[in-house]
């Protein structure tokens, strides 16, 4: 297989950025992984801020072709723009932000990614759905499996408040903890089972876990968590974060180029980035 | 020779940039190259922009570490700026900005090469300089001969609200056309002998050259123009428009990285950026 070369950085190259307030290196790797293996003439860069309407001037004034949006500028950022595509309107949060000649767009990757691998793994639109969490992330995922047709579920967190709106907003029921109930698919958007301190802890009790036929967990680090095992050991159809960040990035990729590159060209950069 | 790797672009890489109305691939490729056999995390690529004051509001919110100005932002991004080095402040021009943490100094570097290139010529400080032209540049190269101890000289321009502001500046005389007199210095800094409608243009005449011990060129492109084929064949020092532009480059490398590649290391990005 040959690989085109990658263009010596020049006046034309175009720049694709993101904004954090914690840069990791992911979105870095894959993007310029795949640009090296399409041969575009492209480059991509981290960048964090602590001014925000600035750093967006700037992605204007600078032609800055694209931006991936992080915490904690997800819901900031959205007047700074100039039009809001359907999914980041539907859910009031931007991940991904198109310059075209100066007008900005904002999408939420987070949201079609999720719906995308809800849909491919053979949803039945019947079926019940617990979901942990009330985040920005909590709503991404909620809204997408909404729209995939999902309309009984139970949004789960101990926050009342914001339990509560999310689940008004899908129009679920709410509850403060995991019920005994059935769940025929399965949703983690909190940080249990995250790298750190919550590392160990298990987002549902193995009993409702049997009870499912598809597992989700946002979680991305580490790309193994105390929930996906446990649901890959019980037999069941995982969606894991590291899939929903690869394929949201993947999005932003084919937004910012026009270029949708091979599955073997992003199995590559996947590789390459969480290398 | 070995040179060090170039680390993979990741979030603590540093970008450079350069804002001009039309970008060249010189800065973008001289830099990336000396990064590169340096082994130095940065990244640099040339921009333009329609909204200069975003665009250095950009720079400071994101970080950038340092920026090139050319035409036709070197006053007009005078008042973007939170501090101007000395040379700088004496021509009223900026054609490099440095980033510390937020804080931006405009420094010139167009001026400190063209003193460097004359000190090191050995230039005498009762020599005579004639200076043809009265734009930014011009006034650059005039302060830096003035500065480097030349007092006795001549601004010629057709211009004379121009040609006598920057005459006054220097403390020279000025004259509208060159006159038949002797000049030991002989600076060209218009667009006479530059790529295009001027090419075949010889900027001072033969007999005013054969009086001349150095002669400047500040044309940069094509490297070899009428006046430096010229004054080559006559047997004079020449100081050239390239040599201008690869040492103030240079200099802004150096306050941008705080490292001082080795003369065949700067001779290698030279070849590559000019190439």
């Amino acid at each position: 297989m040959t690989t085109p070369p990658k263009p010596l950085i020049g006046r034309d190259t175009r720049l694709c950025m993101s904004l954090s307030a914690r840069p990791s290196n992911f979105g870095t790797r894959f993007h310029n992984r795949l640009y090296e293996r399409c041969g575009l003439d492209y480059v991509y860069k981290a960048f964090t801020t602590t001014d925000l309407p600035a750093a967006i001037g700037g992605i204007r004034a600078l032609g800055i072709r694209g931006c991936a949006i992080s915490m904690p500028f997800k819901e900031a950022v959205i007047p700074l723009l100039d039009r809001l595509e359907g999914s980041a309107a539907a859910i009031d949060s931007v991940n991904t932000i198109v310059n075209d000649d100066g007008r900005l767009t904002g999408y939420n990757t987070d949201y079609s990614a999720v719906r995308t691998l809800v849909e491919q793994a053979g949803i039945d639109p019947a079926a019940r759905v617990m979901l942990r969490g009330s985040g920005g992330m909590g709503k991404a995922v909620a809204t997408a499996l909404r729209d995939a047709g999902l309309t009984d579920g139970v949004i789960v967190a101990r926050n009342a408040e914001r339990g509560q709106a999310l689940a008004a907003s899908v129009g679920w029921r709410w509850a403060a903890e995991v019920a005994a109930e059935r769940a025929d698919l399965l949703a983690n958007v909190t940080p249990l089972g995250m790298e750190g301190a919550d590392a160990d802890a298990l987002a549902f009790p193995a009993e409702t876990i049997a009870t499912a036929g598809i597992v989700l967990d946002a979680v991305a680090l580490p790309p193994d968590t105390p929930l996906l095992r446990a649901a890959r050991a019980a037999g069941k159809t995982v969606i894991t974060g590291a899939a929903i960040g690869t394929l949201q990035a993947l999005e932003q990729f084919v937004l910012y180029t026009g270029v949708t590159p091979t599955p073997e060209q992003v199995a590559d950069a996947e590789r390459v980035a969480r290398g």
